[in-house]
């Protein structure tokens, strides 16, 4: 199979083209390295079916000199940034993830190619009236710009699948770690490990530590997509893809001050419910629909946070 | 009350006009006029609390010199065509609807406005898994680029309503008629007239006649509408607009040849379950919602259909 993944530089696209070279499709990665890096991908460039394009994917000039070569698009390229900065434009994420998802839709759509998965977020739910979250129990009402847009997508390539006879697949993603730095839309544990760095006495956190969300490694999370997509025969196929559990921040900022060494860490806390306006306060994902695909996670959200952990202290930016 | 209404030169957003004018509120009706008309409006520029601004609603800066002087906005602006007609560009929803509606919200934001109140669609549920359809119960699948770009506003109507602290309400229409044509955008009623007047002894009907939807007189929807918004005191209101029963295509056939005084026509079908690519072939809107809040419609929907063929029937256009 021939692919092309958009964001594939980032933290999960390098896995994902990593992966598919290994079972033996051909690879293009389409990125504009505004957050992805060269350094993710450098290594994957010397195998014979890679290539790389440096494109933006609001592009269409770009995208369209490439679709006619491939066979199925993986869409990750998106905003980074899942949090709103007061003062920062409002469309941001719409040119990003909503623009430019119909931007690959309908270069798609003109060259014939009938077959997408696209990386949505548990954000599209909002504040869910019941936990766990399941992918079709209630009407979404996103309370950030991010799980607002990618919403969008989401609304963008049901009607596209079913008017133009495309077969999609739609993961709404746990919170995605991983040993890799992005440059942009870090991670909370990047952003802990940073401020420890700079005071390795006191650790101010965003919110009141009882944030509770589910992680996932990016390599379990392209194993996962991987999975669904060649297992599921549905016109338009939508998976939660995460674990079953959470921890909460103040449990990730313990891990951190453990295998970091310090001792005597003050915790500190802004106060509010959710770390930042629009952000999720807690939301545990409903996994049996892929579960019962014949898929699980390998690591729980604890071990998964442990791994990026360990990744970032020992990586090559640690 | 100083109100902005959006596409206010429509069949709905005229309809509003007056009645806002007759409560005694000032209104700014905003118009292109792509397919709103002057007639529509021009007995309500009599009033000295009306004035009419002819821009479109994805010009910021004409929305930004008329935000400051209002304290509400009815945002009824939107692409009337609900159905995708192949070969033309699949951006045009998204154009007019979302990113309308982001401009909409980012000159409110900026302006200190409030209060939005904005006509959404039954399109968004796409094919519901169950009858009738309640505001909450299951996560949407629209099938039609109008539905998808609909339900996007509404994803951003919701994240900024929580992020900027505005009261918002969405009100997801069923199939509105009045007596009013609409230079595009046609109704299937203003459809089977003309056709009807063309050939007036067969009569051919997209779909298999059998399509089942909720229609709801413009009127109905106006005073609906405003009632919700003086009594619903949530942050964000999202409720169904409509009646409880439906009328099939084959059933408005018949009273449209009734009411035209015609006999022996022959009705043909193209035969498809929904009228086209994207047509939802049946639903039926739960209603308790907007009910309980003590409003009911006050047609149903054959008596709003008959209404309609009336008004189009003897009205000016006639």
């Amino acid at each position: 199979m021939r692919v092309l993944v958009t964001g594939g530089a980032g933290c999960i696209g390098s896995e994902l083209c990593e992966e598919l070279l290994a079972r033996g499709s051909s690879v293009t990665i389409f990125d504009n390295f505004s957050s992805g890096t060269r350094e993710h991908v450098s290594g994957l460039l010397e195998h014979p079916a890679c290539r790389l394009v440096k494109a933006d994917v609001l592009d269409r000039a770009a995208l369209d000199a490439v679709m006619g070569e491939v066979d199925m698009v993986f869409h990750l390229a998106a905003n980074p940034d899942v949090r709103y900065i007061p003062g920062q434009p409002t469309d941001k994420d719409l040119q990003l993830n909503t623009l430019a998802t119909h931007t690959v839709l309908e270069s798609m759509r003109l060259h014939g190619v009938k077959k997408l998965a696209f990386t949505s977020t548990s954000a599209v739910y909002g504040l869910a009236p019941k936990l766990p979250i399941s992918e079709h129990d209630f009407f979404p009402q996103p309370i950030s710009l991010y799980g607002a847009t990618k919403l969008a997508c989401e609304a963008l390539i049901s009607a596209f699948s079913h008017l133009f006879g495309m077969q999609c697949w739609i993961f709404r993603l746990a919170n995605i770690v991983g040993p890799k730095q992005r440059r942009y839309g870090k991670t909370v544990i990047s952003d802990l490990i940073a401020k420890l760095r700079q005071d390795p006495r006191r650790l101010l956190m965003l919110g009141d530590g009882r944030q509770e969300k589910s992680y996932l490694t990016a390599r379990d999370c392209v194993e996962g997509m991987l999975f669904a997509v060649e297992r599921s025969r549905e016109q338009l196929t939508v998976l939660n893809l995460g674990g079953d559990d959470t921890i909460t921040i103040t449990r990730i900022a313990e891990m951190i001050v453990e295998a970091m060494g310090l001792r005597g860490v003050e915790f500190e806390y802004t106060g509010t419910e959710g770390g930042w306006p629009g952000d999720v306060p807690r939301f545990v994902l409903d996994v049996t629909a892929i579960n019962r695909l014949g898929w699980r996670a390998r690591y729980n959200s604890e071990e998964s946070v442990a791994l990026a952990i360990r990744g970032i202290l020992e990586g090559p930016d640690g």
